[in-house]
């Protein structure tokens, strides 16, 4: 049986790369890379540092793949998305089989935890459901950024018995605070959501390029921030063409 | 200057732990840990095979402390408390400047993570508050068990755009199901929240004792599993005096 990894190598530093995880990529023959162009050459840089880094041999190779779950039509017509990604998993699973023999591992290395925002756990299922080949699975948790900002912050993400949600900017920005909790933190922001939020009388603790030697942090009342974290933003943008950031938001509860 | 480590350990198996976790805990002189009775006995000794493991001289030791947040009034008289952890925090000052010379490290070792219903962050805060000495604070994330469920059943906490709640049994029990989430993760639950979600149409992904020898998993839907779950959580129980289990719940949205 052929057996396939998904590394969670942590959001953004080797060093959070864990125990478990080091044992994993020493399993692993091949390692599946999505191209996603050279843009974010940062992360790809990541994940091969920690390859050379952790694993002890050189018996490994990368192969680069298409993301079949990259959406041509971002929104609606859910059925032929469902056919488009059918077609490309059926591909996708014949290219792993070339490349991983049987009674051998390949790796899927995801950014943070592959339990938040990533698609490659979507993918496997896709892959699972090709029942001409079997593989078995194992999934690795990695330091998501939730936690790597909560760590640089020294926060505790809940108050006191209360609840925390994690949502993206978008859903900040088009549905507005959510009624059940005091604590949100919000990924995947295009800037709208910080936006959105700057209506309310929040605090805010933020953190763009966590784990990296371009971290930035920024904290305090929201309306009192929000054109640094702007002008931070605006700058990485500038600087290498995209940026990753994370924050959390507070509004005091009433005693 | 005094430096205290706040060292996420993952929660429940060794290999959780990260390279940077290692790297803290071979800086740390001390280990505090706190006196929460010897029901929990296993958790403690999940610290200590962790420190046997990894860290590579002899010297170190642990000082057993009072759990300077264990609250003597769980609700209420809110003023009264915070004397009450004020005095709690003085001693612990004392004890912590006794036990660590300057320039060494303490640290405390944090079950999963630190930004996750533990108060250890909140003690700090009290540390920081008391003047009389400096301490430099240094956190590092570890593997949480939200992170460890999602691994072990190849979850992915989202769905597609969507948000993700982390609440306790009795938040989902006293205000039941959040508008904003169709995923909820519950920790804390002594079983009066499985028993309010049982009144909604939803799945469940369910896992007790994770990355341990004695973890358990049940997955369905909740009106066919819950039963079983009940089952496994009274047998545990019964076996060791406690159980710690986790759950992500989902609502299928209407297309
Ligand atoms: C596609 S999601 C992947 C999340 C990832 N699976 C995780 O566990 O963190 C990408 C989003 O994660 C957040 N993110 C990931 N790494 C980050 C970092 N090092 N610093 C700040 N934000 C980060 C940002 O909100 C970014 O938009
Ligand atoms: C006081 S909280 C601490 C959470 C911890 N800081 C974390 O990051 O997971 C304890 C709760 O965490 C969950 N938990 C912690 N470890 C667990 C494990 N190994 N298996 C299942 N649930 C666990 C349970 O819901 C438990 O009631």
């Amino acid at each position: 049986m052929r057996k396939l990894l998904v590394i969670g190598i942590g959001a953004g530093s080797p060093e959070y790369v864990t125990v478990q995880a080091i044992d994993a990529l020493n399993r692993a023959r091949v390692f599946f890379v999505f191209d996603k162009g050279e843009a974010k050459s940062d992360l790809v840089a990541l994940r091969q540092e920690i390859c050379e880094r952790f694993i002890e041999n050189d018996d490994y190779r990368f192969v680069s793949i298409d993301d079949p779950m990259r959406d041509p039509q971002p929104h609606g017509y859910k059925r032929g998305v469902e056919a488009w990604h059918r077609a490309r998993a059926e591909k996708l699973v014949e290219r792993i089989v070339s490349e991983v023999a049987d009674g051998e591992c390949g790796a899927f290395l995801v950014w943070g935890d592959p339990s938040l925002y990533d698609s490659t756990l979507r993918l496997i299922d896709l892959v699972r459901e090709e029942r001409r080949f079997a593989f078995e699975i194992e999934v690795i948790p990695g330091i998501s950024s939730v936690q790597a900002l909560a760590a640089r912050h020294g926060l505790i993400l809940n108050t006191i018995g209360g609840s925390v949600m994690v949502t993206t900017g978008r859903e900040l920005a088009e549905r507005g605070w959510p009624e059940a909790a005091d604590s949100i933190v919000v990924m995947l922001d295009r800037g709208d959501g910080l936006r959105a939020a700057a209506r309310e009388d929040v605090e805010i603790y933020w953190g763009a390029l966590l784990g990296t030697p371009r971290e930035r942090l920024v904290s305090g009342k929201l309306t009192d921030v929000i054109d640094e974290i702007e002008r931070i933003r605006a700058q990485e943008k500038a600087a290498s063409g995209w940026i990753m950031d994370i924050y959390l938001l507070r509004r005091s509860r009433p005693d």
